[in-house]
């Protein structure tokens, strides 16, 4: 692998049954095990079999109403709790999950985190978002959301708080040396005092430092605002570009806007989402694509796209074009997934009811629908072309969809030099090729935390 | 096993390498792999080849300072990604975690309690308890821990929460019908709409319902409120009592508090913890014990009398009684705890150094120090006298002190016909013979949840 031919990062989104809206109504879709932790330990090591960098999954702090339960599958696992039983179904491949910054303690957070970090071997990643839905805020005592700014200012707070937990215990904090009876350093161990304007946090953490370090920031913002958000703090990023003109100006925006933030392009991996569809031939591929399309209810389309666009489309005609009464500055939620879904409708001129179906499928991400040959090929040519440093791989229906991106297209990326034929690290970092930065947080302006705190070795006195 | 023979409850309380604060000193215990999962699934699968009916983890949202890192092993492993591990790797064996109801919020409670119970295939616990350490408020924004009422008013909304949520899906609710398209019948997922005193969530969960129906209840409460509360709620209560004589006094107490709350006395359990010490001979197990004794640095000793007591004792001459200078009404934290060391150092005449070791060694729980014979009939003598339903295992260190728990003293309890041969049910429910009260919640003046919500059936609008 020359410098000129990188290698791709794969993540596997591990979604229930399939990212498609009907993914649950595919005859192979594993619709009758999915809430056991049997069905949730094969996929990962089915992903972990296929060499991938990184399991990731997804959250929301509500039950989608706007998906509606009657048609598809809205529950969402915690996801901590469900990554971590697959940490211990697994050996070595990445673990990343999503925590909303909007709604919790970063205390908590950081905690969770950071034990999966170490009980894991140093494989731990948090996806940091912020939670932008109504019926989020309901279920935590407010009665709306926070607005777009505010969010993002809490969540820079909530994730510089949970950093310096992290690094609150030096590596070698722990001695335990028997003879002499003392088991810590405390001069090791610090207390990170912050007082900030949505959190105050002593710590230190009572979770030692994991083997990496620190646990892979990953991030996913497409507003403005989002993207900014990421090219300060992620090292991971997960795109929704329809295609590899829009991948291309998505990835060179944000490696612009890190390096203006004063980091190192390659110290930030960006992963499009990718629904691979594979056949033995393309017609076969094509096939397989139709009699998904087949399975989606139309009524379920409109109100899946309903939600994007937070307008009710019910009553506008199907067969017509999406009507012209958007407005992206009175869009609560996603802006960036919602320029993208106006985006698609204008310029490939999809009547409302395939935009809804389009939709439904796939969010903004893109399809390669073909033989294993031409969606290497298709990978390669966005790997090479400046649209990514890898895929997100995003799934029709499962566990069939990874089973055959795994056994088919991933050993075609092995022989092209383009993907390791085994893992070469033990932690994610590593197999990332992102080591641990100690300095990021100084540098980037948070403050130090004190090398010392009275409470650790003073008794509590009355 | 007739009615006038109960088989026992055991819980096994996975205690980083033991509950005495210099078992990390011994050179059996695990010191050194304290930190991997390897060594955390090996406890677990080793309680269950001993059928127990859980694994508990305990819980500090601090650094504990008093416990001085110096001397011990001061971390805690945030405890549902630590259980959500051990879900993995196990199959039968229940699993509770502590998780407080101060700082936290019921709807991230419930999803996450929910999911383990859901992919442990029932098998989930919830140790309610609430915090009362200044430097557990210091990690979340506050100046100073809640007030004790206040802090059990809190928890008593909190825990009805999560389980209106947890009961928010009905066990049918999902349909999963391919030829229809309908997955979920939204007529059988219901919002909850609380709206109390300290918290407002309007649900529904987004985790569907477990096979056991919810997790379990668990609580520790020692003092007035804290044994009034667990009357009220708890399912299984683990105690803190250092001799037959107070287990029947707390007992008989608990028991009687359940009845008026309109409750079966069958439908708690109460769990004293016991630390067994296992010889092949009553001298080898003493010996053993001193063994351990001699690990212990007094001045650790001290300081971690210091913190429960809530008062500096270092200057104090240890050859001499505890001085005179306690008042319980003074006391922030935990009440019932710091009665019972009390009633110890007054009972048994212990000087203030032997005081310190042994709360050290047991906190207030008791020791059975013999063969493994001994130890049954000392365990019989409980179950039989009226002191308890089980016991909570504590351990010196650790893994032997379970390793030969499970080898000596179960296989005695099972030829004994007190102790479960094999598992004979799926959950934890089953385990203990505690069925799921589905109107449990509003028998004690709850109010039922709406049965319908109207978000879940109509479409997002502008």
């Amino acid at each position: 692998m020359t410098p000129e031919r990188p290698p791709f990062v794969l993540s596997f989104f591990q979604d229930k049954v399939g990212h498609d809206l009907a993914a649950w109504r595919h005859p192979e879709a594993a619709t009758e095990t999915v809430l056991t932790l049997e069905y949730q330990a094969r996929l990962a090591r089915t992903a972990e079999r296929g060499k991938f960098d990184m399991v990731f999954l997804a959250d929301a702090l509500t039950l989608l109403p706007e998906n509606n339960s009657a048609f598809t599958t809205t529950f969402y696992f915690e996801p901590l709790v469900l990554l971590a039983t697959l940490a211990a179904a697994t050996k070595r491949i990445g673990l990343a999950a999503t925590v909303s910054t909007s709604y919790g303690e970063p205390y908590h957070v950081a905690r969770a985190f950071g034990t999966l970090d170490l009980l894991s071997g140093g494989r731990g990643a948090w996806n940091v978002v912020t939670s932008m839905r109504e019926s989020e805020a309901w279920n935590f005592g407010r009665e709306g959301s926070l607005d777009h700014a505010t969010r993002y200012e809490r969540a820079q707070e909530f994730l510089d708080v949970v950093r310096l937990l992290w690094r609150s215990w030096e590596p070698d904090a722990i001695v335990a040396d028997r003879a002499s009876g003392r088991f810590a350093d405390p001069d090791k161990i610090h207390p990170i005092r912050h007082r900030g304007r949505h959190f105050a946090v002593e710590g230190p953490l009572n979770v030692p430092r994991s083997p990496q370090g620190e646990p892979v920031i990953v991030q996913a913002g497409a507003s403005s605002i989002g993207k900014a958000f990421a090219a300060r703090n992620a090292e991971v990023i997960f795109a929704s570009t329809p295609d590899l003109r829009s991948a291309r100006a998505f990835y060179a925006d944000v490696k612009e806007a890190a390096v203006a933030e004063g980091r190192r392009p390659e110290a930030i991996k960006i992963l499009p989402g990718m629904i691979p569809i594979v056949g033995r031939t393309r017609a076969e591929a094509e096939e397989k694509h139709r009699f998904l399309k087949g399975l989606l209810l139309p009524e379920a389309a409109i109100r899946y796209l309903s939600q994007w666009l937070e307008t009710d489309l019910s009553g506008f005609d199907p067969d017509r074009p999406l009507p012209d009464i958007f407005d992206i500055e009175r869009i609560r939620g996603q802006k960036g997934r919602f320029a993208n879904i106006i985006d698609i409708s204008r310029r490939e001129k999809l009547t409302l009811g395939a935009l809804a179906a389009r939709v439904a499928a796939t969010r903004t991400h893109c399809f390669m629908v073909g033989t294993a040959e031409e969606i290497a090929d298709e990978m390669e040519a966005w790997l090479d072309g400046g649209g990514c440093d890898g895929f997100n791989i995003l799934t029709t229906h499962l566990p069939a969809g990874l089973d055959e991106f795994v056994d088919e297209v991933v050993p075609l990326l092995q022989e092209r030099g383009r993907f390791r034929a085994d893992y070469e690290h033990e932690t994610l970092r590593g197999h990332l090729g992102l080591p641990f930065d100690e300095a990021s947080l100084e540098r980037r302006g948070v403050s130090e935390a004190p090398r010392y705190h009275a409470r650790l070795t003073e008794t509590a006195s009355a």
